[in-house]
């Protein structure tokens, strides 16, 4: 039986065990001692191992803040010779530029477009993963054995494979991902601001609960996130900020029919989504 | 059996007969022939009749855009003397002024804290309104029968009462649906105006789906919201965008344990939400 490895026992690679668990020999390690014990309660991996021995694996997987992945691939110090290292990272432009050579046809940068505002091991869902795509960069760098576990175990997982370049997938997350998370934080923020924010959220309905779950990430893996992808980030920020200023301003003027061509404009993501 | 007439028989109007029905006599306007069609084919109302007879009834909802709710309100001519008259509208204090003051006893304002982003009769559900707030405003100045039907039929319908006046209404949902509707409509824009659109969005998960949703709401019906309630949401607004900024120009400083205070802070929600 293939043995699987998981570093970071969270929601990510708690629901990657549930999923995986069966098919695979399944074992993890998390450095938070809290997650060791929820995981084996939960039966998210056969085994808890240490961070030496979660390395001798066939496929290994990183399901840790972006920042810990960076640390974590410097660190190996015990890795199969053939061993594919798969991280789950929302961002890939400075991973893969941390990626010593020498490892680097073991690697595989992925990113799974799955994921709920809740953290931790007992938020995982073993079906997290199923028909949500995976993204797969610059994959003419790594070996073909870990291609082919790489696509192998997606396709167990059932998800649909994207391949792109690192640098495009840290655009294009920027915008479905980053921007809307810093939004709703910003929005989340504001509303609270508000002397009657009690009152104020008694009245929500699906509208503001929807804008405003993302505001319930969590700050440690968001902070890494748009640290590492600010530059993406912060051009998004502003041609959203400038779209957003623009309908104030034509609210301001009251120029109505303008405001809703901006709305019949918008209506066009029915097409698309 | 008790009279219920409903003008505008879209989402809101449409999922408020599938509701009454059976319980009340529901008869139905809606000057759109494609509406009509469709609420006789869906069996949202007993019968279709003209603006003139929706008129004469017990209790006459009115389930159209604000800017419609006042025109109605100042071209009723065959009004039964005892009839009570309920808005739906999204925006309560431009309607309240404009109610003329012979009716302004049978007049009850409320705003019910459901809906989807769908519109049109086939968009209608019939558990749209269950478990749901409706806020009613300005009460003292209603009559005592059309305040006792209005309990009536709201608590049929399952509904959580909240009393309000209409000015504190329009400032509460400001921040908890308009500005987030607003929000919505730029995101959707900033996005689709990127030139690799369809392969950004071709990524999008729970979250973008979530935070675009609105976007698709209907522009006709929020044109006239953003209008009324421009006071009010340049407010919000202005706020939200100086919070947004603030994370922004903390983000350029690289001050990221600030970043990640904002976050925390954000995450307070929790708790309420």
């Amino acid at each position: 039986m293939v043995t699987v490895g998981i570093i970071g026992l969270g929601l990510m690679g708690g629901s990657l065990g549930l999923a995986l668990k069966g098919k695979y020999r399944v074992v993890g390690y998390d450095r938070n001692e809290k997650h060791v014990v929820e995981a084996l309660e939960i039966g998210i991996v056969d085994e808890v191992v240490s961070f030496e021995e979660v390395q001798k694996v066939d496929i290994l997987f990183l399901a840790i803040p972006v920042e810990g992945i960076i640390s974590a691939i410097e660190s190996f110090s015990n890795l199969g010779k053939e061993t594919t290292i798969i991280d789950l990272g929302s961002t890939k432009e400075k991973i893969v530029e941390k990626v010593p050579a020498e490892i680097r046809e073991n690697f595989i940068p992925a990113h799974p477009m799955a994921g709920t505002e809740k953290s931790g091991p007992t938020a995982s869902i073993k079906e997290l993963y199923r028909d949500r795509v995976v993204v797969l960069c610059d994959l003419e760098k790594s070996g073909e054995k870990q291609k082919k576990d790489a696509f192998e175990i997606f396709n167990f997982l059932e998800m649909r494979i994207v391949e792109m370049n690192s640098k495009e997938h840290d655009k294009h997350t920027a915008w479905i991902s980053h921007l809307p998370h810093l939004i709703s934080f910003s929005l989340a923020n504001s509303v609270m601001a508000q002397e009657n924010r009690e009152s104020i959220l008694n009245l929500s309905a699906g509208g503001f609960r929807d804008m405003s779950r993302l505001a319930k990430s969590s700050p440690n893996m968001w902070r890494d996130i748009f640290y590492q992808n600010r530059e993406n980030l912060l051009e998004s920020v502003e041609l959203f900020q400038k779209e957003l200023n623009h309908m104030k301003i034509l609210l301001q003027n009251l120029e109505m029919d303008r405001v809703k061509e901006r709305m019949v404009s918008a209506n066009r993501l029915h097409d698309i989504l």
